[in-house]
């Protein structure tokens, strides 16, 4: 919070007219998004193959080129070695292999628990050095509860505790903390992982485990990618939305969704329908039996969340 | 679909400057939205207190709001007696009390299922005259399956047939009825009544059943309505976003939720996330558990479906 604040005062007072973004994640994605909208130009350097890693690299190269429609040159497979100064310039470099300059440069890479004081105290920090909770927020210290970005979160679809710092997480975990402290009982249900953001005119959203992640989780996965309208195409300004499910090739369970479409066609919500479905342990033909809304402005007789279902269901077959 | 055609063929050949519709229903809704946007005036008249009688009557005076804001004349309790010609121009009256004049009058005041066929063979019909069959789909007669518009539908909530045609549910149905033909034994979920529509920049949705239903279904219901932001507010274009939760007092049971938003408030995808969540039947209170996705452009950290669940809780307490 501090540093948003520092960055904007920065941007009121010195008025800067370009910047690098080192780190394609959501801060880069969204700062990219707002520096652009303040007239900035924008180069975004990303350590890996593809920006947004929280979806699969596919996805990643789709949000690339939304980046580069409005102007912002995005540099992939960047090991980012040295920022220098020079008068008012700064410059990024690794060795002879990249280099851009700009008047600000923002680094995020990452977030990482500050548990310093729970540790100091004797409190046990697990994954990644976060607080260790019990599904009642409590620690291994009696009477004391922690909850937000400094904690392990349980996992539903791992079931296990891993660390996963996000605002809605926080949310729930504070009242479950807060209410358990005066006497209550009450237990977190858990994270399904799901996320969303939002970059220029692109929704990017995921709930459950992507292929790579459930393989690790010990699941047989097989995951599907499919390309649907939004709504009725007769109907003016259908757009296409694609999805990507992975499930369970044994069970048939659904196991995680990854959703990317315009901001205008409910992506944010469609993944919430595969989350709320994921938080019921269903699997994916399931999908097909959801009364879902439909009008041919918003949607078709079949929600294209139930048609990549469908799409699914026949790749495995 | 014949009709629509026709409709079609009489706009484009006869150039009407005028319609008036009777029946405030979903078909009334979207012919006013469509014949505005041809540019012709338009009068809606309808039998009931307030226009959209699938939503409770708060909601509908909001959507007799946007059509007015379009320009749209619209006249509630309203019993059409009379349609007269006099030269190329109809006269809609209710003896002293109302009178329209237009140059094209469009009936749509309902449904019924179109049974015919069925009966002449010996085929069993309920609910309104609709073909009665089994959550597999078949009728009485071995062999012969129903689907569509012209059979009654299960409702899950209700516990019972119904009839409600809406072309969501005919899609599962029909193949659902096409897979038991040729020797399947699959059986049909069930419709949770959820339905939307579009009126102008308006969204409109519903799942389950409204008060008056859950009293007439047994239940002993509590609904309550709030509004909130559709995204933070602090990040630009945040729409309020009604919703009315239906609650059993005794269980906590969810049994319905209503919403009335902007066309960009992802309505329709949120009132299925209650869909969903109504398909597990989930206690009202259990929706604070969904890990729903958030991002400040697109929702807060508890949706507002989740918000809503809140105020309905304490609302109870």
């Amino acid at each position: 919070m501090a540093d948003a604040f520092v960055v904007h005062q920065h941007l009121e007072t010195r008025a800067p007219r370009s910047a690098v973004l080192i780190g394609g994640g959501y801060i880069g994605m969204e700062m990219a998004d707002a520096f652009a909208h303040r007239g900035l130009a924008v180069t975004v350097v990303e350590h890996a193959a593809s920006v947004l890693k929280t979806v699969d690299p596919g996805f990643g190269t789709l949000v690339s080129e939304e980046l580069q429609r409005h102007g912002i040159r995005v540099e992939t497979n960047v090991r980012v070695e040295r920022i220098d100064i020079q008068d008012t310039r700064l410059h990024v470099t690794e060795s002879n292999l990249f280099h851009a300059s700009a008047d600000l440069v923002l680094v995020g890479v990452g977030v990482e628990p500050n548990s310093e004081l729970a540790r100091a105290v004797g409190i046990e920090v697990g994954e990644r050095g976060a607080i260790r909770v019990t599904r009642m927020m409590e620690t291994n210290l009696p009477d004391i509860y922690a909850a937000g970005d400094c904690v392990e979160t349980w996992h539903r679809v791992l079931n296990r505790a891993t660390y996963l710092p996000l605002g809605s997480t926080a949310h729930k975990q504070g009242r479950i903390a807060g209410e358990n402290a005066v006497g209550g009982a009450r237990e977190f249900a858990g994270t399904s992982g799901t996320q969303v953001v939002k970059v220029f005119d692109l929704v990017i959203a995921r709930t459950g485990l992507r292929d790579d992640e459930a393989v690790r989780a010990g699941f047989d996965p097989f995951t599907v990618e499919s390309a649907t309208w939004d709504h009725k195409v007769y109907y003016p300004e259908a757009r296409e939305v694609r999805i990507r499910i992975t499930g369970d090739r044994k069970t048939g369970r659904l196991l995680g969704a990854q959703m990317l479409g315009h901001v205008h066609s409910e992506i944010a919500k469609r993944i919430d329908i595969f989350a709320t479905a994921l938080f019921h342990n269903i699997r994916v033909e399931e999908l097909n039996d959801l009364d879902l809304s439909y009008t041919p402005p918003l949607s078709s007789p079949w929600d294209p969340v139930q048609m990549s279902c469908q799409t699914w269901v026949k790749a495995l077959q």
